[in-house]
């Protein structure tokens, strides 16, 4: 079974925006043991489009195509398909929307336009919308369970998503190394390696001819993995690092405050990213200001004088003060220079200390890094969360 | 002339790896006034690969092909390319490599692959190695000035970025509706919409025989532009609506302070994004719990009983509490249901106050919006900076 992706949009073409939803799809895709064989892009253009899926028609057996179905003039997609594969175009009134006749429509769980289904000289044809939060809803929902059972002759397939923190790809890639037969493939295992900063997604797939020994398979490789990179392994799947701190918390009853300078809220709105934080985050404060981690945190205007706001003195009174006032478990201090302004010679820019006050002391890590802003705070922000998690491992 | 960009790899089509290449060269390509006319991407197999190559150059005049199968397989490329193309494989001795007779040989100034060029019925086709710093090596230094010297009759091309808040793709459409020709062309000027939630970019391209009238018909679609949707939008390019804030309050030399429940810190976050942000953002408080809502904040109890913590009174407190704990000119303060857990049937979830404590009063507005957890908080950050910015702009 051949599969193909069309995405249309000038945005694509112009490189304006990077095309993720070809991404999702191929992955989704892949990790139901389907590789997609073609990808193709192409602009705004009537005729462009039709040729396109003329073209998908001749080499493909399902083809996906994203995009050109919003509400704006550019959107004229399902239009196009409709002349290009000879269908007139009703209405369709529980949707309000003009459709090939013979489609079949995907109601749109999380907005306006539907997806629809239309079928070409056997080909099956998937229009879907180009935002990624309504076309991922249509696929997941509709598309794929339709696509697999088209699938025939199957392999078994396995996969799994690990989730690493603290070692970056290439020193992955190295302990991993003896594993490897060629250069991606362990045995009956395939490695996966993709960055997504400041983590490291390894994934391993499988194939077997039954499911027993495409588990089998995995679970060799799962083992091997865990050996050699398990401490830097975090999480699977779709957890992240404030996922499974809010899980650690939740299971030890135990509750946290932060006090953040450099990262400027983004621990404390990671940390409410996740459902139910409520029940072990109180809350926290943005000491951007001296006068703030003063007044709120308690710092003293001694410390501040003495070492500065960015020392380990007053990233560890930030979080005293803070567990103390909240009256919490655990707080969660930084203070840093995020720059590009605001270094010295003996504190240059992308200095950063971490305080961790924890039920029983308190203790700061310090740290360098030269990257931009945005990713300094991110990279921040994901070092306190980890501190975090590993002393609640080690309880 | 046609341009079409083909991606050779396995690791693309399984979604393992964005296409980071494909997105710099259409954007290369584009800020030259070129917009590429087809992407492809196709799996590593000598036929597949052979068929993506027929294919373009039946349909492309210029054809960019990258990556293979790693280092050993740029010359697998190559020697389907060879074949394809009808060409013998010669001995290169400066290069160390077999090239296709008459192909012309980009020194590879940071790597060891070349890059090749070669003609095909009139189709000029470049190959390049997929690893990107070696890819725009050689394609900034070699390829782009070569295709740039094909291009005829040239035309002058200029675009200018919108970014707008407040209204919907579909309204801003409609809003410059009589403005259009035909569904995208409005005179000499091309209107693309982009989602970028919560926010809608509208991009205006014009082209030219002269530089001068390249100008003039963009700016006659940016006054037309500005004459209908001008209330919406909010900035340019690069500008973010915390940019835009914060160039607003540095003006003015007013001071900012925030007080945040559902949103968790994201607006402290994002206004800290902005570097230079500490001139004018004194700091906030993450009030998730109600403890810390009357304890850093000010919040009356008898106002958390009587009204509720989800309340325009509560909102109100905050943000005049916040205000005058920090010392600052204006305060923020949001207080509300993100889900998906949390809902009554008076407030559902999706309710939320967002208040704002200006030099002179309080206001507070209310909404309610059914949108997952991350992008409800992404939304209510952008209303509320949106109130503070429209607050500043009206002084």
């Amino acid at each position: 079974m051949k599969v193909e992706i069309i995405t249309i949009g000038d945005e694509i073409l112009s490189g304006d925006i990077v095309n993720t939803n070809v991404v999702f799809l191929s992955e989704a895709l892949w990790l139901q043991g389907l590789i997609v064989d073609y990808q193709s892009a192409v602009r705004d253009d009537p005729n462009t489009i039709r040729q396109a899926l003329l073209l998908a028609a001749r080499r493909a057996d399902v083809v996906i195509v994203t995009g050109g179905l919003g509400p704006t003039g550019d959107d004229f997609t399902i239009e196009i398909a409709a002349k290009t594969f000879h269908k007139k175009l009703v209405q369709n009134k529980s949707k309000q929307a003009l459709i090939p006749s013979g489609a079949k429509v995907y109601l749109n769980p999380v907005g306006t336009a539907p997806g629809i289904g239309l079928k070409f000289k056997g080909v099956s044809f998937y229009f879907l919308p180009g935002v990624p939060k309504e076309m991922k809803a249509l696929f997941g929902k509709n598309i794929l369970p339709e696509i697999l059972a088209k699938k025939k002759g199957k392999k078994i397939f396995k996969s799994k998503l690990f989730r690493c923190f603290g070692m970056a790809e290439a020193e992955l890639d190295h302990a991993l190394s003896s594993f490897y037969h060629d250069k991606t493939e362990i045995g009956n295992v395939r490695v996966g390696f993709r960055a997504h900063f400041p983590e490291t997604l390894i994934k391993l797939s499988s194939w077997g001819k039954t499911e027993k020994e495409a588990h089998k398979f995995l679970e060799e490789g799962i083992s091997f993995l865990k050996e050699k990179v398990g401490k830097a392994i975090y999480g699977e799947g779709e957890e992240s690092l404030e996922s499974v701190l809010g899980f650690l918390l939740s299971s030890q009853k135990k509750t946290l405050s932060v006090a953040e300078s450099c990262t400027g809220g983004l621990i404390a709105s990671r940390i409410t990213n996740i459902s139910g934080s409520s029940s072990y985050f109180k809350g926290g404060v943005v000491a951007y200001d001296n006068q703030i981690k003063k007044d709120f945190l308690g710092v003293k205007n001694e410390t501040l004088q003495t070492y500065g706001a960015v020392s380990s003195e007053c990233a560890c009174e930030m979080a005293l003060g803070m567990q103390k006032k909240a009256e919490t478990d655990f707080a969660l201090a930084v203070t840093g220079i995020a720059g590009p302004t605001g270094g010295t010679v003996d504190k240059p820019v992308g200095t950063v200390f971490i305080a961790l006050a924890t039920p029983d002391d308190v203790v700061c890590y310090d740290y360098c890094f030269k990257l931009n802003r945005e990713w300094f705070k991110v990279l921040v922000a994901s070092l306190a969360i980890n501190h975090l998690r590993l002393n609640l491992l080690s309880q």
